[in-house]
């Protein structure tokens, strides 16, 4: 048995005997498995994997425990993989990541209930938590820099656009503009490694590579080391709504089913009466290679959300330096769009999030094949219910519980509207043939079938 | 009506609109009456006052809210007293504590009911409660450095005691021992000052002068601006306990009925058989002229809990210099007695504090006239009564809500043991006659009888 | 045989191997000497004496010699006065004043001849020289605060006068000036000890107590411990030029004859038609007691100089707030005046001084009988020469050469138009009446006659 | 007519009248050209060129010149090339360097005489320097962490080569060493790219990429702007001392004429009797295309200077990961060395250099055909004349003043021992075939001739 210390690190480096109790394994505590499950991935940094139930099997004899010590709380790892370690000794960046999860996972633990704010709204109560979670990881700068970028995109992607995605990066940090990703490899690590390289150059020492992850995508997509700022959001609706809120530019990298999800998700909300005014860039880019992929995306938009959808984002093919400076001179109006409303340049209160993007959606063969995908309801709305359906794919693809569910019972079903099922079908299969669906190396068994 | 608006700082610069709403003045906000009077109470820093009637009377005008801007909350303030600008720019270290009031405010807010640890004993949760207000306001600082010092004594001392108190901070400043006071005036600020200038010459840049208060104290004594962390506790038990965990040292100066109530709950504390191995040096010091107080104080200790208590202590007259050598050489114990432990470093964990110590006694007439003070009781029984006896004397001396019962229904009476009576009567007859009981300038009337 | 050795510190922790030669004692080594009287002189801090044979004379067994070590340049002191010591260790800001020495005795080194800047004029010259020496010694900042306070006054002056420069720093420091001094005691360390305290409450992290002196004064007036920028000039001249061209306001408190040198120096510059247009508030100050040496200094002044020169200082009695709210104010001329100039916010360039205020004046019987003491002169002129006198005093009273030249020879000799010896007599007479031209404890013999 | 003006930067930012004027256009202004064409040289980073000749007629138009502000210098350039701007505006890593030469010019300006020691031999003299511009442009750290890694090779590589040179920075950077390269483009980027990722990783705040040059290359060497430590030496002589001193290792990839005189001159340091103990890794490394290339040189190196000269480096092909492992396991053995001999962890005093290593040697036809290269002398005297025969051929190849003799008078003759020519006229034959004397794009044309 291989077992090794760490110091203590950060805010929480400091526990109460409490603490320590909950987060340690026995009879009555929950949070145990979580709290190693989450470390487990996090120590993964750097695989090239996206299958957790892999990544579980082959560590079971890995532990995890806290032990009191003068300085603080270390975090002792019995058998940890080998990934994470140069020479017998974790890489700083893996070990302020676990020192993040035991953060996160402690703050969010009892506290979603809301009784602290008696008779408060469910939807102000969520954003106030999206609020205090990232701001308890210190993620809320007050620097009126307004300059995180955040970029979505696949973790499955090919190397001409993982290029890409690191001259797109690096194009952005020659501008001092930061990332924020979901946090796991491709386009979520590129536009990172490259900004480092852009930072450096402009000397900028704050560079920020902010990773938004959360407890069941964590283990299919381990942060990259170079991500400093990690935040476990308790699940994909509060993730998704810290992505936007703290965002002032948004690009959209080639994906998959997850990509997919983040935009119509960003244009459900974007569509809202409520949001005619804000001001946020979206940039949709890829290398010439990706210009197919783009027209898809943008056809399957504008046959189900129209054309004011389209018209929400930009199209950039093959230019980094474009999307950078379209970016960084669109930061003039986002400042005055903010100061106008007397809104914080580091989490935009003013946008209106409906309910129906906020509540926790729990894919099941249930909860699927009850979405409506019909075209006779607002556009917001079919973005919302498409996000959902687009969200279980993902959960089928990756997730455990999702993965579980799908090699108990078969694959998901999708049912509605004859013409959007075949809209939905085609843009699906073209993941599948490019092979964004998983991580090459493996034939791709859909998790879904169309009805 | 005159108004500024201060820039948000530190950890709270941004807060939530569920929280902006819970500080600001409405129908359904407590919190607003209490954030008004604390802010009031920082804002007379420098003051040299212990009526917080005649404060509050004096500043019916001032009010107080909180703005949301682009770069964060911002504290309005409404007609604020003048004494603590120069030049009409508000003293930085008075603009910090005031934030630190709001931090605390927040922090303390709904969250003592241990409904985040089900089945949790109420003395584990109320520790657990003052280590996580102390670290919130990130006062656990995981240096390893063992020099915190806590220094209580009166807040009205004459001038020779006050330099004596400036001259022992001085002396400490030099050993790179930080401070840590009630934070007002009197024996609260000397060391502080004293340390700044001794820290100056050993250009030690972090030193800690950090003020531990609570609601109901802290308009009778308003912080020094000196104080550069400043907690507010929810009540003098957990401030108490705040204390005694935090320490490496304690040293007692002159004082009155709080520092009588003080010296009995420590020393309470350590007749504990539990806290027999503990290793915390105290020192009763004062100059020459003191040296009748210091025999009256160990006269009533030995009388009343025994030589044991007199053990525990050294008493030091006129000599600032060993004092500060004392505490310095004792510090190898105290960190070789927290190795031997695996104790934290910074918050004295296996410090045993019972119940008795910990649950809020609220003086009133009925719970101060039924103290047991009886001979016949363990020592730390009695250690633990005297000490709320004098605690409620604190109360109905400077406690807005005890000075408002001993108006309303006269002194509160004490009795017991006749013997026991007399020490008392005497030891606040002496504290009365040398004007330690309140600041000079008014006649002090008794707030308490001894039958 | 006593010895510690002191780790290496600041920009010069690393020596060349020709550089430690050049200090260490050999035959060929006359750097060595003026290392180990300026370092004697800096491990005096805190002593109150200005009797610098005695000095020597107490520690002949004290030697100095610099240890190349893997991390730098260690100096290790053999047989070290107790004095800088806190329990066996050296006070930190006294071993970065060792430091210090060491860097500016290298850095005048051989360097004043001019050779790398053939062909340029003396003057020039010289400036460029006390610039480069306070840039090397990290004075220059470039903060653009313009908040550099230079106070002169006397080493020896009496507790009142000592109190009201502590008070005239607080109100400074509250309004976050910055100190410079001569660095001895008395009126150039309470100022930095009251500035301290008002930095601590205004978190003014920046805090400069700024001392200039120069190696034949240094042992005379040794620098206390809060100093935390130590510059050794390499004369007297130099060090005029320092203090003048790096201040942003001049307060002159009450002194001895080197406060009337520095005075006189002062009005000689700002009476050059050259500077009129110069913006540089001076203040004469002290508190109630002070009114007479104020009266006579400026009647002096008036009878010399005339009201042209009385014109360029105002006199502030015992009011330290208004002190310092008047050079608050000003500073937005000040600032005003070097835009326009395109000057240097840190260093005046523009003040023109001409070359009898920068040639290095030797007193010696000589040249100090040899003084044009006249009315017939430009004031400016008559200024150079009336400094000139003081200076020689200065010599006389404490510095070791111009000490043992009177032991040897007798008082210096000054003579002139008979009306301004009288005006010189009566304000000397005074100064000794006073007791400020040496620390109170012997009788003063004056080291002059005025024929 | 375009012109910006950068802002102060660094130590000095701040410039006496004086130093303005040197480093301005005026009759009697010899530096201004050299800092002119300098700063010419650092506006091209980024640019793949070694053709300063194009550099400098392209730029005809461009002027420098320094203007005084309130707030320090400024530079102000006038016409500068494009390629180091980023929308307008200039990045902040060349910014940096233009100040760097600004620094490096004024220090090393006229002081190369040793007046200031005087009787002091030469060779000891010229270290002093080195290590004295080293110290003034910060670049000696004390910080103990004896991991500044040093490495050589070619401007010109292939594309395989320089993703090696990457993944060699990367390991290294992961390991927290350092990188130290003549900072040009090539294996002189590759590795400071490779360690910027790995630093990031490890959170290493401090990550060194220090740039050496020399006036005479860095035209044909632009610093790319990840050199965050730029230092110009006076000439090639005194650049590789810093580099030798200054290292705790050093990796050698593929190169051409340039790495080949910079091998030649280590070795001819450590086959000297007095280096002996010295303990200095040194790693030859490339991809496996390189295997051929270091056959080559060891070749080379066998014939020329012996098997005890082969003793001293390691050959690793294809193994980025164990060339790391390599020199951070020997990190111990250095340090051991340095304490054992009481020398500085940061500069290596006591390695032993002869004058013949020291002395510049201006390669011309007369001093190229007059070099002794013949087998019968000291293996380290053969290494001297070898270093400055390939010394010539770099001058002739890419440097200014060289290339002009080579057009004016054709190529250098270089004569001696037949086999020994036959063996230069091979490797050099290899460099050229495999495009290392110059950047790809032009037909290399010999500067040289074997006789």
């Amino acid at each position: 048995m291989k077992s090794i210390q760490l110091n203590p690190l950060g805010a929480m480096s400091q526990l109460s005997k409490l603490e320590v109790d909950k987060l340690n394994h026995s009879a009555d505590s929950p949070l145990y498995h979580l709290f190693r499950s989450c470390c487990l991935a996090v120590l993964n940094s750097g695989a090239e994997t996206d299958n957790c139930e892999n990544l579980f099997d082959e560590n079971e004899q890995f532990d995890i425990r806290l032990v009191s010590r003068e300085r603080g709380v270390k975090i002792e790892l019995v058998n940890p993989p080998a990934i994470a370690f140069v020479d017998e000794k974790l890489i700083k960046g893996v070990h302020e990541h676990l020192f993040s999860v035991l953060r996160d996972l402690l703050h969010m633990g009892e506290s979603f209930n809301g009784r602290e704010f008696p008779g408060v709204a469910e939807s102000a109560y969520i954003t106030h938590k999206v609020f205090d979670m990232m701001r308890n990881a210190q993620t809320i700068k007050n620097t009126a820099e307004l300059n995180l970028v955040v970029c979505w995109g696949g973790h499955s992607i090919g190397e001409t656009e993982y290029q890409y995605t690191k001259e797109v990066g690096y194009q952005l940090g020659l501008r001092e503009l930061n990332i924020c990703t979901g946090c796991g490899p491709g386009a979520m690590k590129g536009p990172m490694k490259g900004a480092t390289i852009g930072h450096a150059k402009q000397r900028y020492r704050n560079g920020r590579y902010l990773g938004i992850t959360e407890p069941s995508i964590i283990a299919a997509e381990p942060p990259n080391a170079i991500v400093n700022e990690l935040v476990i959001m308790p699940d994909i609706e509060k993730r998704l709504e810290a992505f936007v809120r703290m965002s002032h530019a948004i690009i959209v990298f080639p994906g998959g089913a997850g990509t997919a999800e983040e935009l119509l998700y960003l244009l459900g909300l974007m569509l809202n009466e409520q949001n005619k005014e804000q001001v946020l860039p979206i940039i949709l880019t890829g290398p010439k290679v990706c210009e197919g992929y783009f027209i898809a995306i943008d056809k399957f938009i504008a046959a189900t959300l129209g054309s004011e959808a389209q018209s929400l984002y930009q199209i950039i093919v093959d230019d980094p330096k474009l999307v950078a400076q379209t970016i960084n001179t669109k930061r003039t109006d986002v400042r005055a769009y903010r100061k106008a409303k007397g809104d914080s340049f580091d989490f935009n209160w003013s946008l209106k999030i409906e309910p129906e993007f906020q509540v926790p959606f729990l894919p099941t063969h249930t909860s699927m094949s009850a979405l409506n995908l019909h075209f006779d309801q607002p556009k917001a709305e079919l973005a919302a219910n498409l996000r959902k359906a687009f969200s279980g794919i993902v959960a089928g693809n990756v997730k455990a519980d999702g993965v579980k569910l799908i090699r108990e019972q078969g694959p998901f079903q999708l049912n509605g509207d004859r013409e959007l099922m075949t809209l939905m079908d085609e843009l699906l299969q073209s993941f599948v043939v490019q092979q964004r669906m998983k991580l090459p190396g493996s034939e791709y068994v859909p998790c879904y079938e169309i009805m």
